[in-house]
């Protein structure tokens, strides 16, 4: 009850901390952004990447000081009691790629772990200003509204996301698991496409991400009762990039037999 | 001159069409939809295309009775003289897949071609309430507010839409322009993608369409100065379905030269 407790206050907490950042990213559209690339030229990062990230992480140091804190754009090392107690993982800009090019399409994300545990995850979805949060135990919501768990769509009967080089270099036979879906899509950040999955718009979705990029999105579809997985249906380790398959439970099984048709 | 201003009174009568289509588009999302299967599992109509399609026949029928009128859910049949005066290609929901399983992402379509010119192009993104519309000698508009021509990004600069068959089929290495680019985005909705040409949040977009997915994007993109053709390069017969590739100047180059390798 205790720990409940003080989700109830971090959960406030956090919203806040996420709507500032959010008035200070919008606000940057209207003006020229810094941007640099990282390990190759479509992998980008800008100024507001960094400064929103640091400002999550003075906010989360203020407030819970000895938490641990994965970020995108900082170093990842953690000692052990550090990945065991709080443990925040932030993403400030996913879909960084959009940000720079769409004004669109691009979301900030933050997901607490206890003691190995997801216990919340936030997805913002920055120019709908709609916030999907929540964890075990309390559900999930858009903004205010809960959601229902999405309806337990087959692959036949739904639509999946797919990752880009995933699906152009046919990785674990995907293109096959493209053409019996209803359809493909594609929007180029992970945050959007978890909630397309979350609200049940997608049946499944699938990409090589890095642990900013799923570990919200892992709560929340938890939550709701949808399977995530690495592709070949192993668990993921919260510490990892990996392949990771969002779904429902009979999408999951529909990929799952696709996949192993492979080998 | 004379045309200009029916023109302007045209523009007038479609957006007021458009927008008590959209009421009606809109509010259905909370009713079940009839929907029906045409050439295949993943070509949807449903009862709500049919009646939208059917109310915009009869008011250009009212106000323009000898017009040419090409639907999606109607017969394409046109004798010659229709086809040569006042032309009316329409999609009363372009990307009913969308409208159906994600109620989000789907966009109405209207397009006038006076003796074989395309004089109006209508491209409305129902949820987002966003109508991009114009033509040659106008501009166009998104809503009230006017669109300047988008930057001549480059392909390496800039995001490319490919529909989901063509780069799963590698079709005229179209996975290689796919690696060029800075991302592939995939929407499923034609009209949403030609928005983001339009807008600059993507430099190019390459599907097989039919006329009334392509006619309306068409007008608006040649009006900002993008190219319209075949994926190689040839100009696009109005009545036939195709591969078509709306893209920035240079984007279309960079595309041509890919395309060209594989021969």
């Amino acid at each position: 009850m205790q720990m409940l407790e003080s989700l109830e206050i971090i959960d406030q907490q956090v919203k806040k901390w996420m709507q500032e950042a959010r008035i200070k990213i919008v606000s940057s559209l209207d003006s020229s952004l810094d941007v640099t690339t990282k390990s190759g030229p479509n992998d980008l990062v800008t100024n507001i990447d960094r400064e929103v990230e640091e400002f999550y992480k003075t906010k989360i140091l203020e407030f819970y000081p000895k938490s641990g804190i994965i970020g995108e754009e900082s170093s990842h090392e953690l000692d052990e009691p550090q990945r065991k107690k709080l443990l925040w993982v932030i993403d400030p800009i996913d879909g960084t790629m959009n940000f720079v090019k769409q004004k669109d399409h691009f979301a900030s994300m933050i997901a607490i772990y206890q003691n190995g545990v997801g216990v919340r995850g936030y997805i913002y979805d920055l120019m709908q200003n709609k916030l999907y949060w929540g964890g075990p135990n309390i559900g999930v919501f858009c903004n205010n509204e809960r959601l229902d768990p999405p309806c337990n769509q087959s692959l036949d009967k739904g639509l999946i996301g797919i990752g880009a080089p995933l699906l152009i270099g046919n990785y674990h036979n995907l293109q096959k698991a493209a053409l019996e879906s209803s359809g493909t899509r594609i929007y180029g950040c992970s945050g959007i496409q978890f909630i397309h999955v979350l609200n049940g718009q997608c049946a499944a979705y699938i990409s090589y991400l890095r642990p900013w990029d799923y570990a919200a999105g892992k709560v929340l579809a938890e939550t709701l009762g949808l399977v995530v997985k690495t592709i070949d249906g192993n668990p993921i380790d919260m510490l990892s990039s990996s392949d990771v398959l969002v779904a429902t439970k009979n999408a999951q099984k529909d990929i799952t037999r696709i996949v192993q048709s492979t080998y």
